[in-house]
C-alpha cells in the first residue's frame, strides 16, 4: 500500500512537471536541437537584467524577411498571383487591355505561357494591378482578394499558409520586449493589409518595397494619396539594411530570412556589438512544404534562391540554418 | 470651538482638492481657454471606452513637426547652425575648402553675409556636412555639438528650448495610448539623435526628410552605411502626407504644425473619419519667443512661413490655431 502510494505520487510529480515544461515551451512546434536552443539562448541572455549581454527593452528590435521566411511563397510569391488575378477584372474596365502584351497571355488562362512571363512583363502587370488607384481603394481590393483566394495546394487562403514554428517565434520574441519588424521584398503597402490579422505585426512595423504616392484633391476637394509607377523602395539585397535605417533607425538585434535578398540584412545585423542572432530558413522539406535552393544540392529556383555561397557566408559567420525537415515538429497550424 | 472645527475641516478638503485638481491637470503650462479645451475634450472623446468616437489603441496615431511646434526655429533651423559650424572643423581636414564659395564665406564668420547665403548655396553646405560619412559617425558628430553649443538668446543647449507646453501633450498623448510621432521638414538622422532622450519618441517614430544610404563594407570587410548626397524624402508639404503613409501607414487622429509646411499634413489628418484634431502654433509672442507670421499682420519671415491663408484654411476647417501669447502659461521648463 505504502509502495503503491510513493508510486502514484512520483507519477504524479513526473506527469505534472511535464505537463509544466510543455506549458512553459514557448516553441512546441520546433524540434529540440541546436537551432532551437539558439533562439532560447538568444533570448535568455538578451533580456537578463544585469547580464553581459542585456539589450535594453527599446533597443530589442528584431527583423523577418516575409515570403518563404514567415509564409509559402512557391510555386510564386502570393502578390504576383494577385497580380495576375487582377487583370481580368481590369480587362472589364478597360476591354482594349484584351489585345495587349502581356495581358492578353494573363488572360488567355495558359498556365505554361503565364509561368514563361519575363521580368519586364511582369513589372507591367505590377504597374498596372499595383498603381493609379488611391491607397484605400488598393487596401479594400486587396482584403477582398485575400478573403477568397486560395492556394491551389493546400486549398486554404494564402493568409492561412504562414508556419506555425515562426509564428510561436514572433510571440516568443514579443512576449520579451522585442519589436517584430517585417523587411520584405514584397510590396509594402500589400503586406500592410493582413500583417496586423496575420502576424500581430502593425502597419507601422511592415517595411517593404514601395512606390510613391502622390498627395492630390478629389473633385470634392477631399485629400488623397495617389500610388504612383515609381519605385521607392527596392526592399531587397542591400536595399534592407538602407530601409531598416532608414525606417527603424536602430540596426536589429536578431534578422531572419531565406535567401540571398536576405544576405546583407544578415550581415548587417550580426556586425552590431554584443549578441545578434541570424537565421536562415533552409526549405529542404518537398514532403510536408518545397524544396530548393540550390544550396546543399537541392533543386534550383528563381523564388527565393537559396545559393552555396550564401549558406557557407551562415557557416562562417555563425548564422543558423533552419532545416524545415529537421527543426520543424509541423508547418502550419492547421496540421495536426 | 465646534465652528473652529468645522471651519478647518472645510478648508483642509478644499486645499486637498485643489491639489488633487493641479495634480490631476495634464496641461499644467497651458492657460485655460478654448484651445487647452479642444486638446483635453479630443483625448477624452476618442479614450472613452464605447463612445461614439472611440479610437481603437493600435489606431491611435498623433503626428507633431518640430521646428516651431516642438521647439524654437528662430532666427534659424538648428540643423542649419549644426551644418556653419562643421564647416571650420572640415576645413581643418579639407584646407581646400578655404577658397572656394560658399565656404569661404561661412568661414569668414561675417555674419551679416552668411545670412544673405542662397538657397543652393545652403544646399552646398547641406551636401558637405550631412553627407558622405558612414551614419554611425553622423550620430556621433551631431551628439557632440548638441553636448556644447548653445542658442545665443536663452544661452542654453537647443535641446531645452523645447516649448514645455507641446512636452505635456506628448506625454498626455502617451498616457492615453497615442503613439507619438515627429513628422519634420528636418533632417531625419539629425532628430534621430535626441529625441528619444528629448521628446521621449523613439528612432522609429521620427519620419523626416532623408537621403539616400549604400551599403558597402569596410577595408575589414565590415558592413557599413554611407550618407548619400542623394535626396530620397523631402518631408515637407504633399511629402508629408505621403511620407506618413510610407513611414507609418495610418492617417493619424491628431496632428500638430506651425507653418505652411504643415498644411496637407493636417488636411490629410482633419480629412478622415470621426473626431479629428488639427492645431497651428502661432508665434505671436515676441516678449517671450518670437513673433512672425505674416498671418495676422505679425511680421513676415522666411523660417517658419504662416500665411494668413494657412490661417484663414485652420479657421474654416475646424483647425485650431494656438496663440502663444494667449494659450501657453509659461514657454520653458526653465522659466520660473
Amino acid at each position: 500500500m505504502k509502495f503503491f502510494r510513493l508510486y502514484f505520487t512520483l507519477l504524479i510529480v513526473a506527469l505534472a512537471s511535464q505537463t509544466r515544461a510543455r506549458a512553459q515551451d514557448p516553441l512546441p512546434s520546433w524540434n529540440d536541437g541546436p537551432t532551437k536552443q539558439a533562439i532560447l539562448d538568444f533570448v535568455s541572455a538578451t533580456t537578463e537584467t544585469g547580464g553581459a549581454k542585456f539589450v535594453p527593452p527599446e533597443e530589442r528590435i528584431a527583423t523577418f524577411d516575409q515570403d518563404g521566411t514567415l509564409w509559402v511563397e512557391h510555386p510564386i510569391y502570393s502578390q504576383v498571383i494577385y497580380c495576375l488575378a487582377r487583370v481580368p477584372l481590369l480587362a472589364k474596365e478597360k476591354p482594349e487591355l484584351k489585345n495587349v502584351e502581356p495581358f492578353k497571355t494573363v488572360l488567355s488562362g495558359d498556365f505554361e505561357a503565364i509561368s514563361k512571363l519575363s521580368l519586364p512583363e511582369l513589372e507591367k502587370i505590377a504597374v498596372l494591378t499595383l498603381t493609379g488607384m488611391p491607397t484605400d481603394e488598393f487596401q479594400a481590393e486587396v482584403k477582398k482578394w485575400l478573403a477568397t483566394a486560395k492556394d491551389p495546394r493546400w486549398k486554404r487562403p494564402y493568409t492561412e499558409l504562414t508556419y506555425q514554428p515562426m509564428q510561436e517565434v514572433l510571440k516568443y520574441f514579443r512576449a520579451n520586449g522585442y519589436k517584430t519588424y517585417i523587411v520584405t521584398g514584397g510590396g509594402q503597402d500589400f503586406v500592410r493589409v493582413y500583417a496586423e490579422e496575420v502576424y500581430g505585426i502593425p502597419p507601422e512595423q511592415v517595411v517593404g518595397s514601395a512606390g510613391a504616392t502622390k498627395y492630390s484633391y478629389d473633385k470634392d476637394g477631399k485629400p488623397i494619396l495617389t500610388k504612383e509607377p515609381k519605385l521607392l523602395l527596392n526592399d531587397n539585397n542591400a536595399g534592407k539594411p538602407e530601409n531598416i535605417h532608414l525606417m527603424i533607425g536602430r540596426r536589429p538585434y536578431a534578422a531572419f530570412g531565406n535567401s540571398t535578398g536576405d544576405r546583407q540584412m544578415l550581415e548587417y545585423t550580426k556586425a552590431g556589438d554584443g549578441a545578434r542572432l541570424c537565421m536562415l530558413v533552409l526549405h529542404d522539406d518537398k514532403e510536408r512544404e518545397y524544396a530548393y535552393g540550390p544550396a546543399q544540392g537541392l533543386p534550383s529556383t528563381k523564388v527565393g534562391t537559396f545559393t552555396q555561397p550564401l549558406y557557407d557566408e551562415a557557416k562562417k559567420d555563425g548564422w543558423s540554418v533552419i532545416s524545415m525537415k529537421r527543426d520543424w515538429k509541423r508547418i502550419f497550424s492547421f496540421e495536426n
